[in-house]
């Protein structure tokens, strides 16, 4: 009775405990389990599945762009690791090696990639030889992984799957339109698929990926005010290149280094979808990431017609995800259940509904319910879970914007980020010291120079000095 | 000039050098890469749209069985590989081991996954406890390392992509059931999608799985007359279950063991179809699984009108997988990249065909042309790409059949298997002893137990004694 056992234990509400309602969520929603390996968690069929179907909106949108998928090996030989000095230095600290194969100690370690910036390099040097050649638009779905010393489901872990875009370029300009058009993608995927609004912008030199010119973002904000990076751009110029010696012949016979971009992201994204439309009741999931979007709770059951009118609803829904709950557990328990799991509409049909020609239809993010013709549900509920899609992005959004604050002083600029959960707009100097006074006296980081940079003062909101730049600040999971 | 080098030099020919043209169709057809990491590929965009293409199939014909996707860590603590005896003799002598992580020596060594029945045996130990959570029907699409010493791409890599079933059940018969289920999914893949025919049947002991009861085996015939295993399905028994410890109660409050199976197939597939299908031009490939199906070739394409009629075809053939090739190369070199890639059909089209509202067919598989009225291109492409299909199943089924060979005594038995390409059926007598000297004497091995057995002779064509089964036998892959 392993179902039985979870449902009856009651998840801890937001309010008294973020974090904890966060973890009962998803281990009662059955995301996850954990496993016998230290920080890497097993990914269960309804997690799964919602990363599958972030796959295929994300994988579709790359396609257009002209992007193809490959797959490199998940080793590193650490000479290769350590031909960029800014990457190696930052990830080299977090690696998992490998020492031994087939009972014997490997000549040379190899890391088990935690990126693969490098091996991308060593391929395109080998690839790339004439302008012809370019762009490369490769990317990869993988795992990666990453010595994490504390780890939390979907958000930080050991190994966590992801993909990564790596591209090359014959001019700057393309490269960087390339950055920009990837980061572009991954506001879709967020606003578009997920609800999920985000604020995009430019990491500063301190967050910047390792090894990167420029680093771009998206970044959300979760119920509780917190930020949380999910998904990044990176535009390379020719450093990598240099690196690695990725050099083509130009039109004019010239040989140039080629520029390159990364980009990615990862199952931290379904963190994102919990903690955005999550609630009391457990996960609620927009209707275009849903594996299941419906389902149909037969009420009395055992009387006659009712578990054939179901399966006749289903029948007519059948343009969508949809699935009949036939099981012997009682509809109450049924609810709870599907609630937990975040399943966008319920449909109930019982014997007084089938002799009106109705069903009930309750929807997950409001609790609302309504009675709808059965000859026309399928018509109802095409409506209903675009609205209902829209209804949740706009809900974030709401959010995300009373909480975004404004401080032109640092006693302000503290009394918000100790006491208002959000973000604080702020102007910058451009001094990373003034990023780690913060950090140390608020916990709280820069995440991002927003690509509108209208000011809101001439100094910085830190140190008083001249302001440089418009930065959104918040404390981030 | 990375391309046109390439595609200057002549391939071998099959005929000349079997295994000579297999390596130079994977790197010149541009599937793979050779990497920095020994024993390691890089799969290219080619190669790995046809993987994705296997993925999409199978998956969904996994999902039709009631299977559901999850995903395991990639680490397996040294202590938990060693739970069940003859997997952990089996795995451990190709294992590579992952001994720091984060600048750490490891307390346990971690095995990166070669398999992960006992990542999913843990797993499965704590999650059942009742015939209520019966059946499990997991798989998981993930990549898996075993530290071969010699290898080949697609055929033999240190790492590989794969997918790996593994299912749990209230009962031994339940658990057969499933075994065979999946044995013969795997059988369509094979036939219906890669055009591929299979003979199914069990493994004799020696080549069964290491932990299995019973492993059960798609065989394939390359065009060189050697066998491929394709896929296989393991019956567990309640081994692992003991083992592990998974025990559930049953609808009579008794507390039982489950019953298990596992079920793999992986990106040797992709070295099969280009053994089955090749010829000396390069790669063919079956329309099922092309990721182009249709290249559309515009002859004398600076003339008025050319450039616009292929996008038209293209257009009234949007329906299937269609490019056109406006590249600036000339027609003839179109023509034979397009071969040494596969591509299922290519339509050629010019001024003069434009004026006589035609365009000319040529079929990959049999170089055959046809001229086609453009008004019903779209009928005329949708009937030919399912015939190619059939026909390139009907000519690998000839080829498997018109090289199975029967023997009854030792020396005809060794004159087939040292002269003949092909399969040769023969009794058995159950001992390994006559298997070991045929691999000893001959380099051949045991394929499979077919599941029609019918008896040829009354005694063991190797040692002389009473038979006991028929068996394929065959050289290997």
């Amino acid at each position: 009775m392993a179902q039985e056992k979870k449902m009856v234990e009651a998840i801890t509400s937001m309010e008294e405990d973020f974090a904890q309602w966060y973890t009962d969520v998803v281990k009662k929603a059955d995301m996850i389990a954990y496993s016998s390996v230290k920080g890497c968690m097993i990914i269960k069929p309804l997690g799964y599945a919602i990363w599958e179907n972030i796959q295929k909106e994300a994988d579709r949108m790359f396609k257009e762009t002209g992007v193809e998928n490959v797959y490199m090996p998940m080793f590193i030989p650490e000479s290769l690791l350590q031909k960029e000095k800014d990457h190696v230095e930052g990830f080299a600290p977090e690696a998992a090696w490998v020492t031994h194969g087939g009972n014997e100690k490997l000549q040379e370690r190899l890391c088990v990639r935690p990126t693969s910036e490098t091996l991308f390099c060593d391929f395109y040097a080998n690839e790339i030889m004439s302008y012809r050649d370019l762009p490369k638009l490769y990317n990869q779905w993988c795992s990666v992984v990453r010595w994490e010393k504390t780890t939390r489901p979907f958000l930080r872990s050991r190994e966590f799957l992801w993909q990564e875009g790596h591209t090359a370029h014959a001019t700057a300009e393309e490269a960087i339109a390339r950055t920009e058009l990837m980061l572009d993608v991954y506001r879709r995927v967020a606003e578009e698929v997920l609800a999920i609004p985000v604020i995009c912008g430019q990491k500063t030199e301190k967050e910047k990926f390792s090894g990167a010119e420029a680093t771009y973002t998206i970044e959300a904000m979760m119920h509780d005010g917190k930020a949380l990076q999910s998904g990044t751009s990176h535009y390379f110029g020719d450093g990598f290149a240099k690196a690695f010696g990725i050099q083509f012949t130009d039109k004019d016979n010239q040989l140039k280094y080629v520029y390159q971009t990364s980009w990615g992201i990862s199952t931290r994204l379904i963190g994102g979808l919990i903690m955005v439309h999550g609630d009391n009741s457990g996960l609620v999931l927009p209707p275009r990431i849903a594996p299941t979007q419906i389902m149909i709770v037969p009420i009395q059951q055992k009387k006659a017609g009712v578990l054939e009118a179901a399966a006749k609803l289903k029948e007519a829904l059948s343009a969508f995800r949809v699935k009949v709950d036939d099981s012997d557990k009682s509809p109450g328990w049924k609810f709870a259940e599907q609630e937990m799991r975040g399943i966008p509409l319920r449909i109930e049909i019982g014997p007084r509904d089938i002799e009106n020609g109705v069903c009930v239809i309750v929807r997950r993010d409001t609790g609302e319910k309504t009675e709808a013709a059965i000859g026309t549900i399928a018509e109802t509920v095409g409506a209903l879970l675009p609205k209902m899609q829209q209804d949740m992005y706009d809900r974030a959004k709401a959010h995300l914007e009373s909480h975004i604050y404004e401080a032109t002083d640092y006693e302000s600029f503290c009394d918000i980020i100790n006491n208002k959960p959000g973000f604080v707009k702020a102007m910058w100097c451009g001094d990373s010291a003034c990023e780690d006074k913060i950090k140390e006296d608020l916990t709280a980081t820069s995440r991002c120079m927003p690509f509108d940079q209208t000011p809101l003062a001439d100094t910085c909101v830190c140190c008083g000095r001249k302001a440089k730049k418009l930065v959104y600040w918040g404390k981030a999971y």
